[in-house]
């Protein structure tokens, strides 16, 4: 941590901030520039740097405090300086082969969930996706089936031989989604929940999280940090779009949010082009762009009726469409050294 | 509801469209113009108006749905002409008089509550705000005091007489936070969280709603109809800033979000400028310009010693400060026609 | 400037690094951390510290330059301590009375921008504006009456007495319009225009520099510097909205954006409330917002039939309406300790 | 274009936009909705729809008109089905082949130039790019050797007999410019300015025009439509990064803006890595991930001596660097059927 003095300060001033981090256990080391005094803060415990900075950032005489560390230390490159991989039932995520996750926005049916779970296995994908508990941002929108949409999912795993993976929305859902379900998703609107983040922190079953709509890279992986630091380290990232000025697609997909993310997490990083354009016809070029960035995986929305779906039915797509975009993703996986 | 045909629209294309829009119970009315055939859709249930559209977005034949209703009823200015006046305790907000709401950001201690809330009275408060349990996006940041916190609050509120205000953040916390607290609030990173919306929609008390820092104003407005749909329409909307590229303060305070949320609902609409900058020293003119514009109310972080605080100190006034600031915002509300 | 090396960067990158800043004149001062060692560079000249930070950052084995001073240095406030009043005419802009300036948006007659002028001048306006060279984003948009249009505006200036202020658009324009106006806009976007901040940095007449609506305040006083630095230090600043994730309006108004650049900088701060909203009924709240946080002016489309205007129609408030609001305005000013 | 009247307007509010739109040469076609009445309006001149709208826009009966086409038209799908190529130099850009362009950010001396060039074109870049009018934010930065870059510029492609393309930064080096470059480039702070895109409209030399960092790609395509309407076709669009809210890259990389526009438009479309990046290490994931999109082509900066390079050091690859990322970057063009 570095404080930057005001060309105001004194000479008290600049004694009282020595002071208060002497008092808190930090090195102090004094640097006068021609402009501005410097005082570098070496050492101390994590915990407390951030609520230090803070609090030093209101006295008048400290113009700025720079952060030296990265607010997040579990779940990065220097904790961990190989690729994790993440098991997801019989599946693996990250390090080589690329994960390809598929399946309806929201289960239905139970004829619409096993057409499309035949479909996308079909087609190559390695673990089936399906909404139970949907987040919906008016209330007048299909709320999903809850458990029996769950109950769905368990059949068609058995039926397919699939993992699953299925939003949980609500701290009381835990318990339930995390018996049944392969991989727990934490949704884009829950990215910023503290209290979701802890409850399955301590389950044992993989989190997929989704980078918030509006959230920072760091803001992500501090979200990521609070999931490690209860106790659950199988942890997936997975860039879904950012809200920006522009509203031609639904959401912005941040490419760069992939190979930045690898460099400084060890965690399997994966895109959702379906909700990043929110167009069906925008989700190829989005696949295969992030594939050949680097992406560990993808998650792709299908449905066998997109224009009958209760949700998300412009970004779906069929069943055909998907296995001809996998023919495609593979060529692009294979340039760039990776296997499907 | 109208749907703007692709040129390549076949005649066969139209006729579906109008077909499927007659089975859904719309009247159908078809403008043939010289480059789009454009079809009206009149009436049906609102329920399902934006599952139609998403479902006829899907059809390659139609290039575009517009939407010509609002996706929110029972907040609007069109279900009650007239501004709602909300009962917080003894205090009415809205209409005619400012109501400020201040106090900490987290209750740390019995002493530095009490203090606060005897400061902030004595400065012309009508609402004492604390923090119980509070939204961090790091794990290893302070997370308030819970429960405790909540006693403090009731304590405190004997002492004073102000009604308390405080963030209800899980909906497990719900009935608790009900019981004690004059008004709910729900914090920035919650308003997409509809279970915790449709919770506090069936209390019996207020709820303040902040506005997300990635949320449109329309996003606002159906969070708000959630908890209205719930059955509570005892709601304050809380202008509090949003993220945008310019990242000098915390956050960018949307002036203009409090008219044109007045002039869309008839709920009452305050302005926090403390997380909107972020920094003590913009919380004056943030606050005065929000008056100025029409705000029913503010928001304000005070705290006996800033530089002490465990959480948002940088942004915090000092009862002296609040107290100064309380007398030049008489001022400008007396300009406006407004009394404190 | 101080040099964060990454945690990997060995004796001999400590040293090339030192060995670099000597070599441009810095003094060097080194702290070792327990995680990261640290370099300060004080002193050596001003013009080279972006290109030397630049540089060093191309090291791997540097992981980050930190800036100390701001990149401006003549409109800041640590080059002149008291704010700057600006001379417009015979009219004076910044540190007591609030300034208004009011007309069309484009010129498009004579009979248009006389009735626009006498109408401004009963309702208080101290100034008139009028676009001659108008930036469209479309080439079948009305692109302004060019020289005809200055010609009328100083007929206007000749029948009101009031000071003129019109945009310059192009470098090719700036002689002639520096010849007849009394204050040179630069528009929004042109802020980042340098050859066109160069020109009216030579010029005699003062200017307004409009904010460009992606710009950040630092890049806004950067612009600023540029036509200081080329001689020119009577320069007026604009914020007149910025593009965010919300399209409510047609720009989102940074209120903040006027203390902060108060703070940054001595050059009179002013408002665009017509440009920031895109609509007639949102003009009012936003100028009663501005005043009350500490604007030193303000600038107001007028128009006598908003309804025919040939651009910016729905932002214009008729004569009549703006006679209204400087009524209420002159409250607004009176309760700052301001006057109009 | 469709009118949407407000639930107030009454018999004589409809019937005087209609009036309006017949005196204006459309053909109406009214629909009474349960809670809206609408107006379409069918046919008339195309350059008068934009001014209509917003003069409509203005009546306090009508709530919102909607644009049924899209603002542009020479540039557009409509106008023309299937992909330009544009011709550069000896070069063809667009349809199949991708084509590279790579170089120094600025031409900085003879010898830097002409290694670069040389490194350049044995990696297999198809065109050479080199800055000589810099636009620069801080008037303290180096602003490019002018004149005497393109000096040089034209020797480097005597010598590799690559084609050039240079920035245009200001009307009145177009001239100059034109004679000398093989390909225009318009920068992104100059996207929205007029008088330049009207200048080069006017030139026998394609133009790039890069995506202004706060454009939305509709008013990207809006400023090709200025240079078509001038008279030149030959243009290339090229995304390089949006701001965002997110400021761990210097831009947002918009890799969905690669198949909007080359769905929109005719035009080829290429991408720029480096700027959107800002740093090097980030340069070859967004350009494999432009490719592998169908991208038609990219810009990628390429210096010497990276870390003395007089601008954009950080984002520079070597000629070492460049190289090798060639060799990828044929792997994914190959599977997604492109050559280099």
């Amino acid at each position: 941590m570095i404080v930057i003095m005001s060309p105001q300060a004194t000479e008290s001033d600049i004694e009282q901030v020595q002071q208060l981090l002497a008092d808190r256990g930090y090195g102090v080391h004094l640097s006068r520039g021609v402009e501005r005094t410097i005082i570098g803060a070496i050492g101390a415990l994590d915990e407390e740097k951030a609520l230090v900075a803070e609090q030093l950032d209101v006295l008048p005489a400290v113009e700025r405090v720079v952060a030296i560390l990265k607010p997040y230390k579990l779940v990065s490159r220097e904790a961990r300086a190989e690729r994790s991989a993440v098991p997801v039932g019989n599946v693996e995520v990250g390090v080589q082969k690329l994960a390809v996750m598929a399946g309806p926005c929201s289960v239905e049916s139970e004829q619409q969930l096993m057409e499309c779970a035949e479909g996308v296995k079909e087609g190559g994908a390695a673990i089936l996706r399906g909404g139970a508990f949907k987040p919906r941002t008016s209330p007048y929108d299909f709320q999903g089936l809850g458990e029996e949409g769950l109950r769905l999912l368990v059949a068609a795993r058995e039926r397919t031989g699939l993992p699953i993976v299925t939003e949980v929305r609500d701290v009381r859902q835990v318990p339930l989604v995390n018996e049944h379900a392969d991989l727990l998703q934490i949704g884009a609107r829950n990215m910023h929940n503290s209290d979701l983040l802890k409850e399955v922190g301590g389950c044992d079953k993989p989190v997929l999280l989704k980078r918030g709509f509006a959230a920072t890279i760091e803001e992500w992986l501090k979200a990521a940090e609070y999931i490690a630091a209860a106790g659950n380290l199988n942890i997936i990232l997975c860039e879904r779009g950012i809200r920006t000025f522009d509203t031609t697609l639904r959401y912005t997909f941040d490419l760069s949010a992939i190979p930045v993310a690898q460099a400084e997490t060890h965690l399997p990083v994966i895109a959702d082009p379906s909700h990043a354009s929110g167009q069906s016809e925008y989700v190829a070029p989005l696949a295969m762009g992030a594939v050949a960035a680097g992406a560990d995986g993808l998650m792709i929305e299908v449905h066998p009726q997109p224009e009958r779906a209760l949700s998300d039915g412009p970004q779906s797509l069929t069943p055909t469409a998907f296995a001809k975009l996998m023919q495609q993703l593979r060529s692009v996986a294979a340039a760039v050294g990776r296997s499907m």
